[in-house]
């Protein structure tokens, strides 16, 4: 279906020209993203945005150093997380008074999980996909446990087969919805429909979605869903993540969660909890003020751009990326495993490799990367993930990245003894 | 039994006095104190100590902004949670790898709760005081209904009659070291073998402990712990608090919240969750790297600092305090109700205030001395609490604190309009 490449389309002058042409291209302004690696792992670790050091250093010294505990209210600390989840909620297709930011991703998912099974007292199936990031699979298993282990979690091997699977039992359909392997996209809104007509509510986790392709959650219909801070959102390293409940999920009931901070007054300090009527239900504890202040300006970025300007965007750079490796990396035993038609993936491409003999080659190509100043990074057991972020990839990293990609596996670099420690399948 | 204060003790050279005589004295230059106020609220969010706002730049601007993912092992990002963990292990008798720093105080409780509740299958009550910190008793609540309800939550209202609940009924006992109203302090040597004797496991929340006065964990035979981050350890708003478990409930079983950090190989991707086998075991998702780097930074303030040395500065300190409050503000209806004995206090003091028609003043009274730069904090419904921090706390502050309350309560300053907000008991 794709044309075969010319000369010229392999070019570095092909890419430079993406790049004149790229409306874009003026955001990379916003980031300081260091001169010396091409960094295709703004999927784990999100750049530094200019602006956010300066921020958060006004935050220790000032607002924390002069300010004291008066900063609370004067520096509004006490709303940093729905202001925070207001703004992310126009990136996310919901209510500004829908989002809060909030502890991790992996708590965020319980407080949700644990709600959701709550609402859904006759039904005992939780159905994930076999392939969904683990630490979401792994609470639904510590939920299971303590709600005294009548639950069962249901793994679905294949995504088409996920459907079949929601029956009158299925109190929870969970899924991310960008796969962390291999980047493929469920269509979320055919799949909330298909679990809420069979009685289930719908979790979606976005951690691969948030910053890199629109979501719409709201016309979803979607009951709950949680997400990354510091991926495409580039709040720093262990940013505080966000949940989202819609305002059907708002007020009516508990997550087990029930810190101070999610009580309908919190300073009253009355001796029983309860909830607030609103999306503050959902925190718990003081929030991590300084993390939450790096994710609140790393969020300027985003002012005035247009998701669907970065969703052309991602899908050109992912699209270009596939068509140099498969041109200039062939023979070599790389294989794609994201799905080809860029509508089906997000903003990251995902090889594997095996060697000739049948070894795998995935850590080795990616450390030998690294060493090359190349920044991508491996799943393991095989993959090679390679993230891309509209705001600040250009088309010529994507050149240089695969030509030094095509370097390593054309000298066998990636074959050195430094390389190899995970190559065998263990 | 105090000896009546002569006018020399209440002057301010007598403060001088005690400053220079104080060996403590010189740690204040490890923290930027600010100069317009007193601040006896170190233990709502402790002074921003030196040295961290620099430590916290570099971690933006070069960990982050230029190592960026590279930095979770090149940076140590990834045991910063046990190696923060070890250094406040060393300052609550605890063994180094007994302690993480994670999440908040809120969801550790959560954590450790849950699994005490699990060890305890054939027991239905959880005992806690009625005075404990509101966010304790509310994840209780939060526990026992995500448990099915088959717990009760037994709240005792007076301290000398927890022993007598701890009948075989008692899964857990649950309190905090040191009351955050009024700062008594708790025998936790003997509640704990009270505790155990009867089969119950023991929770401590060390929130107003760690860092105030010395704590034996080990030497108690505690089995779970938890504490903030913020208040005497000076990690800044909303810092990561931590988690203690006995070497004898690590590895044996899993806590609810069984996120990817806590698993046995988190970067292998597995599955299911198998739980680390040591205190990593109760981490859950990434941690707020930047916030947790805060708090490291600020143990730096705690080098070669005796706790035993901070004990006695922290109970002249307070001792001081009643002495010139009882002195100088005699007859306008302030009462003490922290301990008497400087023994049995933390290093708070509170007071309640009713006035002549039985009003309450203590909000009127806190805003009225914040806006004469003395910060201490109000707790309703009627507490006026002072926290002291011998690590920059002076006489002096201590002086001219009690100097100011003396003016705002014999001018009556607190009964204008714009402090009455709170007065009446509503």
């Amino acid at each position: 279906m794709t044309p075969t490449p010319t000369d010229d389309d392999l070019g570095l002058a092909a890419a430079i020209a993406h790049d004149a042409a790229d409306q874009l291209a003026g955001l990379r302004q916003r980031f300081l993203v260091p001169d010396d690696v091409i960094y295709l792992d703004g999927n784990s670790l999100g750049v530094l945005p200019v602006g956010v050091a300066e921020r958060v250093s006004t935050a220790v010294s000032e607002e924390w150093g002069t300010g004291l505990i008066r900063s609370w209210n004067a520096a509004r600390w006490v709303d940093l997380p729905s202001r925070v989840g207001a703004r992310i909620a126009a990136m996310i297709g919901a209510r500004p008074d829908c989002v809060i930011a909030a502890d991790s991703t992996t708590v965020n998912l319980f407080k949700v999980l644990s709600a959701a099974v709550a609402l859904q007292p006759g039904r005992t199936k939780i159905v994930t996909e076999t392939g969904n990031f683990p630490t979401d699979n792994y609470i639904a298993e510590g939920v299971i446990r303590q709600c005294g282990g009548r639950h069962q979690l249901v793994h679905i091997d294949q995504p088409e087969d996920i459907t079949t699977a929601l029956d009158s039992d299925v109190a929870v359909l969970m899924l991310t919805h960008v796969n962390y392997r291999n980047g493929r996209v469920h269509d979320m809104a055919a799949l909330t429909r298909a679990a809420q007509d069979a009685g289930a509510l719908v979790i979606w986790d976005l951690a691969h979605s948030a910053g890199a392709l629109p979501v719409d959650l709201e016309g979803c219909n979607v009951d709950f869903a949680v997400g990354c801070g510091y991926k495409y959102l580039n709040g720093g390293p262990g940013a505080p993540a966000f949940l989202y409940a819609a305002p059907r999920h708002q007020g009516g009931f508990q997550q087990p969660l029930s810190g101070w901070f999610g009580h309908a007054n919190p300073f009253d300090f009355a001796p029983s909890y309860r909830a607030a009527a609103d999306i503050l239900q959902y925190q718990c504890g003081t929030p991590p003020v300084l993390s939450m202040i790096a994710l609140d300006a790393a969020l300027d970025a985003w002012d005035g751009v247009s998701m669907a300007a970065v969703r052309a965007k991602s899908m050109a750079l992912t699209d270009y990326f596939i068509t140099l490796v498969e041109a200039r990396c062939t023979g070599h035993g790389l294989t794609l495993v994201s799905p080809r038609d860029a509508t089906q993936r997000g903003s990251q491409v995902s090889f594997t490799h095996q060697t000739e003999t049948g070894e795998l080659g995935g850590y080795a190509i990616i450390s030998a990367l690294i060493e090359d100043g190349v920044i991508g990074d491996f799943r393991a057991p095989d993959v090679l993930r390679f993230g891309f972020t509209p705001l600040y990839t250009r088309f010529v990293d994507v050149w240089h990245a695969v030509d030094r990609l095509a370097m390593v596996m054309n000298e066998r670099r990636w074959d050195r003894p430094e390389f190899r420690t995970r190559r065998k399948v263990t």
